[in-house]
């Protein structure tokens, strides 16, 4: 039982995909998938509440393994600590600023009031990654490669640096395409301050 | 004729805030508004294209004076400008972090990709606080209170550390009231990390 039920959410999943794809979100209807997959609207419903959140499910699946990724690329092997935090800088902002998670996090901001889809999300995304930021962190200082300070508050200031130059934009929705480029120098100027901050000081 | 409407206009917004006030965002239509006042739809529409453009003028109208005063905390006259960037933060925080202003900010964002609310609004707001801020930090490079940088990048980064702890939570809709104490604990955490990126060093 447990099996088919899997089974058919990742029918719904890959079916909405393709939907969702061809004709945009706001055209996209919970009918319109029903066709698509000779299910009945019931069915459909017992598996997703809403558009919201089988959209919400299907930029999930498609960005897990890059957001798994991405977490891992906090690298402890590696030596240099300002190099580390860029190179999951670099990852971290690609991912969270590409188009797909960039819309995705606007819908959950439009539909938290409404349902507890935020709470959801927070939890699957923010949550796991301060946690591991903060870790990290942690790791280093004992390491002696940053000040001993407090890692969590630390955590989120190396976000709020990295996400400072666009968070307005992406927020207001005049953030166009972001280049590579802009991803490396944006990053390097916020780690540069981090360090600053964070960084064990030379005497 | 100019100044009938600036009354009309007047009108309308007054009576928006009491009726949005007195039965939600979601419950509230034109059409209340419109008998409230006693006008026809179309004068309405006249003056406001959508309810989302409604509400934003009437949050608008209520932050602007606050909104401006904040920026009027940005005071160069206080010699100490650690303490001059918490008495700002402190404002700033309280300000953004309003119901009022958090409800508006997340409107915007519902809204930002049906219609040009989202260009609008970012000029009104953030394009205006990041030249004020930029300038003051400017200023403070110049005076030798800080030292030499891109002021611009800055004004981000300062902004960045200040609403990194919450920035997610309200993003997310599970951002509960914040506290003063919260507040004030959070600007002199991030007006610190600030100072050592930005201070000047002694040497």
């Amino acid at each position: 039982m447990r099996a088919k039920s899997e089974t058919r959410r990742q029918a719904i999943l890959q079916a909405a995909a393709e939907v969702f794809q061809e004709t945009g979100f706001e055209r996209t209807t919970m009918s319109t998938i029903c066709e698509r997959l000779g299910y009945s609207k019931a069915t459909l419903y017992n598996y997703f509440s809403s558009k919201e959140e089988l959209f919400s499910a299907v930029v999930f699946e498609a960005t897990e393994a890059e957001f798994q990724a991405t977490l891992e690329a906090l690298d402890s092997t590696v030596e240099d600590i300002t190099l580390a935090l860029e190179l999951f800088g670099r990852r971290f902002l690609t991912l969270i600023y590409s188009p797909q998670v960039q819309a995705m996090r606007r819908l959950i901001v439009a539909e938290a009031g409404r349902s507890d889809l935020g709470k959801k999300s927070y939890e699957l995304g923010p949550v796991r990654s301060e946690a591991d930021i903060a870790q990290f962190l942690q790791q280093a200082m004992n390491a002696g490669k940053l000040r001993q300070a407090d890692a969590r508050v630390a955590a989120f200031h190396l976000r709020g640096l990295m996400e400072a130059e666009w968070f307005d934009r992406f927020l207001f929705q005049v953030l166009k395409e972001v280049t590579t480029e802009e991803i490396n120098a944006t990053v390097k100027r916020a780690v540069a301050a981090f360090m600053a901050a964070y960084g064990v000081v030379v005497r």
